[in-house]
């Protein structure tokens, strides 16, 4: 293929406005990189947080989306490991197995192509997106809200063609993100105590990871008690809002476990509850995971007694998850009925509603609505 | 023995105050008691910490020491690990081997008797220290610098009788502390890149740890250059200045090891340069473990952004050493020459001489003084 195509897109112009639906040129895949058809995409904080105008990386005008599932439509020179007609889920955090990073066998955070993607650009440093002749940015690799988008080859993980593409895109953040926190980072076990804050998408999914893990007890944190019900039924034993209690949220959870969380999750983003879930951890050995991204320039604290006295504090992005080698895996297991991915839908609907989709995201009303391009 | 002794010590009567020599009764071990005939006692930073004011946990008076050497002079009712004539090293982190901390095998934080330690006191809640029928509070459960000191069985590692005791003292804290640090908190592996803040004891220990562990490259950090040469005999391969750079020192690391160090301590007690010691780290996987004790109610802060993508911020007391069951292999390596501890002692001296040492610890001219009984 060496034709540029059109394509229906979601394009942000620019912060703060609302995505407007436009049709775009897309330039044929380059080498290494890869057409793809999307099917389904999730929306995610993220992609808000980015049109918000407050992630410093923001650039505009650009595609949004990054929780997609789709189908290879073409190929570029050089390209083995995926053909068209395959299933794929498009990944933020790419792995190139050759890096220094991927090479460590320590991290999932692949650096092969950090710079250009940080910048909206494809490796060579140039967009495959175009309006009217002017360049459109890329977001995070992805830019899932376009029906056709171009990626690098190895920001693509190639799943089971028998897999809902409409369900799994899930898992190419949110559930995953959560999941893999729980599983990989902070590698919780069975009979373990943990507190998971916040039941957004990433909270939800952590709560599943854990009882995958088969925790002993999840104790589940937000100040929207709708989220409850969900949370209960997906395995969390206890449901606490801080706003019923005087004390700060790190002595209630002290007091209901004889010490301390053996591990914590914060799934929001907001400095003071990172804090929060350091502080309700055990003395002598209880981690605690960041997995929300703060805003721009926040800092966390605490004293630093509370390391020194055995606490770990840690991070997670992407659930530790090594997309290529290990996203498959995990569809694997989801076809096997271990986790569910339809409690997490709320809402689906076609392009030209996704600014219904943010709405119902900053209502609280929503777990997560996906896109289904053929709506 | 049921008679109270007299016994030369070395008595803080109160903060910023210089330690006054005098003879003072030491009641008979109670049951789970033993009296200690203490031979020799290094001069730690913690002791001057607490003589400053500054800790609030210090009470006064107060016999201080914790990093000891000594022989048992006599047991209490139902003592039977330790027996009258053997050598012991006092432990300020006792091993009860029952209470949920020992059982866990994560720790090495034995909370048996946290409370009554921090106060002051032995288990039953009183002192066996007393001046003119006033009672003397007990310091971290060990009190070494009075002649006899009477310590709870679980606070006391027998160890082997051959080694002089006038140099493994200082395994009863610094030097375990800092090589612990390194071999069981990180668990630095061969040819791993590691850096060390500050320059005490506790880090030049940490070189030690470091260089034991087959470390690739150990970074020493100090800005008193009077100790890099002792550091460079220890095992440091290179030593920085911060005040030589006009860059944050996190930058100056970073570049110097293409992109962070595996794993960074840091051995001062210095807010800032935690932070710093976290974010000279290597992105994905670099750990930052905390040794040095920061003043009441100061913080560390860095932004998520640091934990997200991939390193790890712990801590470590007294090296993660479980004093009964493992400072005796300590002092085995000690004897089979695997590290040496002469090194660390720059200064000798009778106990009527300590507020010399606390003087040359002010100035930086020592790293240890040791303090022996019988000079």
């Amino acid at each position: 293929m060496t034709q540029m195509i059109k394509s229906r897109a979601a394009v942000a112009w620019g912060p703060g406005q609302p995505l407007s639906i436009e049709e775009v040129d897309v330039m044929p895949p380059k080498a290494g990189e890869v057409l793809v058809r999307v099917v389904a995409s999730g929306v995610c904080h993220t992609d808000a947080f980015t049109l918000s105008g407050d992630d410093p990386e923001g650039v505009f005008p650009a595609i949004l989306g990054h929780e997609g599932g789709g189908i290879v439509e073409a190929v570029g020179e050089g390209v083995t490991s995926v053909a068209v007609g395959d299933h794929v889920i498009p990944l933020y955090t790419p792995e190139c197995g050759e890096c220094k990073f991927c090479k460590s066998g320590k991290t999932n955070l692949c650096q092969k192509i950090r710079e250009t993607q940080g910048k909206g650009l494809m490796p060579d440093g140039t967009t495959r997106f175009f309006k009217d002749g002017k360049p459109i940015y890329h977001y995070m690799g992805c830019s899932t809200f376009s029906e056709y988008t171009v990626l690098p080859e190895i920001s693509l993980a190639k799943v089971n063609p028998e897999a809902p593409l409409e369900e799994i895109c899930l898992l190419g953040c949110g559930v995953t993100t959560g999941m893999g926190a729980v599983m990989n980072t902070a590698k919780v076990e069975e009979g373990a105590t943990v507190a998971i804050f916040g039941l957004g998408g990433i909270g939800l999914s952590a709560i599943i990871g854990a009882t995958m893990a088969r925790a002993g007890r999840i104790i589940a944190i937000d100040i929207n008690e709708r989220k409850f019900e969900l949370a209960r039924k997906l395995g969390a034993t206890d449901c606490v809002n801080p706003n019923d209690y005087d004390k700060p949220i790190q002595e209630v959870i002290i007091e209901m476990t004889d010490g301390g969380v053996d591990y914590s999750f914060e799934c929001i983003g907001n400095v003071h509850v990172m804090r929060s879930a350091l502080e309700c951890c055990h003395k002598g050995w209880g981690e605690s995971v960041i997995i929300g991204v703060a805003g721009a320039g926040q800092e966390i604290s605490t004293r630093p007694f509370q390391l020194v006295t055995g606490r770990v504090w840690k991070g997670s992005a992407f659930g530790g998850v090594k997309g290529r080698s290990e996203l498959p895996g995990y569809v694997e297991r989801y076809m096997k009925g271990e986790f569910k991915l339809d409690d997490f839908i709320t809402h689906t609907m076609g392009l030209e509603q996704i600014n219904d989709a943010f709405e119902l995201m900053h209502k609280g009303e929503s777990i997560r609505s996906v896109i289904h391009f053929d709506k």
